[in-house]
């Protein structure tokens, strides 16, 4: 029996073990590896305030040390698959089949990414389909690829495969990016990219590996200046081109988003339409007491290690007090 | 005229001059001092992840030198007595009779220390009472001192001063004192300060430097067997002592909270009892469009370092919207 159960070690469920270490907190960390997102960032981490310039690696290394000293935390590598409530006591069931009791549960199991769905997406993935640059970018020196997506990832991944490709085809959904500025601005700078905006992936072909993307063009028609017209709106659905496109590519870098981690916790909370966990933000706090959700899994909008640190810490401060009262009450 | 004026450089306004750097956005940062509530620290931080163990001097420079190469920040070493919105446009006046104009503003001011309001406070300030322990402490080698909150700031206090005085008592006001359990076992540990519950501070005497501090008692009268009731609210107001008590004492560190910095912005916010602006915890936002309140200055419960700089980023990625969306409508 622990007082406290963390799931998760990325930043949200680092900086809870930090705080519930200092309460003397008997805690759990069940996780399946470290530094979640973080892991997965293809460049270096310029936005975590007292590091203007560190690489993933050496970020995650640093949160690591902060808690190797710390006597009251036990940790366990392995994954939740099973999260219930049952006398007012968590119970958790995981993979390796072990169970472990807690009298409060902070969920920080971070999110993983999105898919794309669409045909040969699963054929190809580690055959030309990625979702981690940082991992695999190297494997493409010289050649082709394509990033799917237009956001800060979508970005960021290009501005890392810049060092190892020839071309990127950046392809955004949307009317328009949605990246930082500074990414757009160095992405242009780098010179490799072509974005494409309104562009909607269809298939993934190939034979051993990926050979081509395919992506239906939703691109206003362009009047006889060749000016594109401004307001989708505008446009009736007929003039839209509609036209299926093919891109002679090599490699797939998929970066549309994520799918927060929480199968195993249905029941015990609400979620919103991206399939987020509802929490009070003031302590991460979710409709079941005890139970607390920080980081990416839950629905704060803006995503961010220093915002997810933030609220591990706020997390685990608002677990003691419950823990606390509730054990005033007996 | 800036896109964006944020009022205080403790870790929330810091962070968020990193993330408007990011996003180009025109900055500027009027601030009195760097640091904050850092830099009252009296002991090493422990708890901001990435950093097991640092000095309050140490993690203030990492900070301001992750500001230091981000051109689209310009700082005005001020204090802002006013601000305004008038047109859609912030108005800011300050100390050295600058004014200021901005289409959004984050509040991140934090917050003062609180008084006691006894008599020979103020009388004594300088000369005995002090607020800032890692400022004073060195001057009160050998004396005998007390510390007046139970908090971890106050624990703190008296940790840091363990290293300097004879000996210390430590006053709090309720029943039981409510810092950390590594605060209070490290105390305890340490062995010169002596634990005073349900004391109220009643005056401060000396000559020319402090000599004492009076509180009024409010232990309840010990039964026969010298055992101390636990209830405060079994026990008749007759019961209590309520004796005035006088402690012989050179110094006095006062650590009862703090008053949040907002005396310039009286009109567009709403505010708690504490006098702490009320936000929309998801992105930090007032109630007035366009104007933020991120750390110790907002409604938050916890006031930490790490969560104080995740709102940073929250209110200037939130900022950067607002002045998106504003510029869209034009």
């Amino acid at each position: 029996m622990y007082d406290l159960i963390i799931i998760g070690a990325g930043p949200a469920g680092l900086s809870a073990c930090v705080y519930s270490s200092r309460q003397k907190v008997k805690t759990l960390l069940i996780t399946k590896d470290y530094g979640g997102q973080i892991g997965r960032k293809a460049v270096s981490i310029e936005n975590y305030l007292g590091f203007s310039n560190i690489s993933s690696t050496e970020l995650i290394k640093k949160f690591r040390d902060h808690l190797a000293p710390m006597e009251s935390i036990e940790t366990v590598i392995d994954e939740v698959i099973q999260l219930d409530k049952k006398g007012g006591v968590f119970l958790i069931s995981t993979k390796n089949k072990k169970n472990f009791e807690a009298e409060a549960v902070i969920i920080a199991s971070g999110a993983d990414p999105r898919l794309l769905e669409v045909p040969g997406e699963k054929k190809f993935l580690g055959r030309g389909v990625s979702y981690c640059a940082v991992c695999d970018g190297a494997m493409f020196a010289d050649k082709t690829v394509v990033v799917v997506g237009g956001g800060n990832s979508g970005f960021e991944t290009a501005i890392f495969l810049n060092n190892y490709v020839k071309k990127i085809y950046l392809l955004e959904y949307g009317l328009k990016v949605k990246a930082d500025e500074e990414n757009q601005t160095l992405v242009k700078k780098l010179g490799k990219t072509e974005i494409i905006t309104q562009a909607v992936v269809k298939k993934i072909e190939g034979d051993k590996f990926v050979k081509s993307l395919t992506y239906q063009d939703l691109n206003p028609v362009r009047d006889s200046k060749g000016e594109k017209k401004m307001q989708n709106k505008q446009i009736s659905n007929g003039a839209k081109t509609k036209k299926m496109k093919k891109l002679a590519v090599e490699g797939v870098f998929v970066e549309v988003g994520n799918q927060p981690a929480t199968s195993f916790v249905k029941g015990l909370v609400d979620f919103n339409k991206r399939d987020e966990i509802i929490v009070e933000f003031e302590t991460c706090q979710t409709k079941t007491p005890g139970l607390f959700a920080a980081g990416d899994v839950n629905i704060g909008k803006y995503k961010q290690i220093i915002s997810a640190a933030g609220e591990g810490a706020k997390s685990a401060l608002a677990a003691y007090d419950y823990i606390q009262r509730k054990r005033l009450k007996k």
